[in-house]
């Protein structure tokens, strides 16, 4: 059976406190007494999970230069989830949120879209199997335990899995810095693809093609465009905008 | 005089571009020929600024380990904006959006809500002297070119700034995972400071006192928190929507 490595605070205590069966061994490293440290302990004991002190070297060689935080687990790896598989999700979820990513290159970006798509309660992300980042352990650590929660689906074929996610009532949103349509123009709240595009290059022309809405972000300043995490979390902010129940009323006093 | 080195094609091209006076001497990687460095070096040519091709080994003497892309640029620093500087300017704005960071502790996300906060047009960052993350290389780099264009203001006491900055008629936001308002439930369009709480521990306790309202971001998912960045790209986002006009009515047929 093929085992993984997931290393910092966050991600381990999701995997322990989500799916605590997942995590073979963990490994702590020696010294570290911390109250962070000591509730991922505490929650390996609660799961009768073995617990290994190891030095920080040991630590180091598993993981390299990123920062483990002391904390390392050995877990069986959620399992993919394949493109038929999100199909069927697809089907049964009531006006799903789907984010593509259009071929984002630099696994922390991946990894930031990924924890940004899991906090807004997105079904899947899909990530095109050819020329972009996989989910490797750079990817998990910066998604901060999100990997473990939500799934990306490699697809091999964007364009037609785009037609699918059609074909299947979503309708498809694209970012684009030309597109003349804001984001607060069009109409979020149902099943909605939304795609973004590559660091710098944007959507391919293909993609493009296969959106119904592309929409603009907003852009002021001098710098040329945003990062995509963040273009993500502004696009997945205003669906979850719209698609929220109006507030009471606007409170405009200052607080006592 | 004090000079700093800047690397990055997205830095780079920035100061080239925007302030090319600043730029001492280019140096570009031998051997690369790409257009994008071939743009780079069109500009340093045209404003006149002296072009060396060094190898790859003594840029990476200068930047480490840091991706420079093979562009690597000595410049006269954006001289730093003073609290006093900063408090002038605010007065001389009209509806400002401030942004201020309580104690960010990485400089990755520095740079990154720097970049952001230029995109949206922000007059400026504030950042605590002390414990918090200072504009290094680093943090230049992830800024891609926004730290030589939107000041950053380090200040002495937080608090303190937020007070002056109430006097000055701007009012402050902060954000809150716990606060009941969501951020589209308060009025983003007049002079307004936003405060994000460094990662983790969020606001402190004399932030948060000296804030007129607290507002929430979506989190829906298993993560705690949104990265700091993504979140202060939600909530700039969210101001400049409520700040743009409205549109002249939602196109919600699809594209043909």
């Amino acid at each position: 059976m093929p085992t993984e490595r997931v290393y910092g605070i966050h991600t381990v205590r999701t995997v322990l406190a989500r799916a605590p069966e997942r995590v073979l061994r963990l490994y702590l490293q020696q010294g570290r007494t911390d109250q962070r440290a000591a509730q991922i302990e505490e929650l390996a004991h609660l799961a009768r999970r073995p617990i290994e002190r190891v030095d920080a070297s040991r630590l180091r060689g598993w993981v390299g230069e990123a920062a483990h935080q002391g904390v390392v687990a050995e877990i069986i790896p959620l399992p993919p989830v394949s493109e038929d598989q999100f199909y069927e999700r697809l089907a049964a979820a009531a006006e799903p949120l789907v984010l593509a990513l259009d071929g984002v290159q630099d696994p922390h970006n991946l990894g930031a879209c990924l924890r940004t798509a899991d906090a807004c309660g997105v079904l899947a992300v899909l990530v095109p199997r050819d020329r972009a980042a996989t989910l490797n352990a750079t990817a998990r650590k910066v998604a901060a335990g999100a990997a473990e929660t939500t799934p990306v689906v490699t697809v091999t074929n964007l364009s037609r899995s785009l037609r699918t996610i059609k074909e299947a009532g979503l309708w498809i949103v694209g970012t684009d810095a030309e597109a003349t349509q804001r984001a607060q123009d069009v109409d979020l709240t149902g099943g909605r693809c939304l795609v973004m595009g590559a660091e710098g290059a944007g959507l391919r022309d293909l993609t493009r093609r296969n959106c119904d809405w592309l929409v603009s972000l907003p852009t002021l300043g001098a710098v040329e465009s945003l990062n995509v995490s963040v273009a993500t979390g502004m696009l997945l902010y205003e669906a979850l905008r719209q698609r929220a129940p109006a507030a009471p009323g606007q409170r405009l006093a200052r607080q006592p």
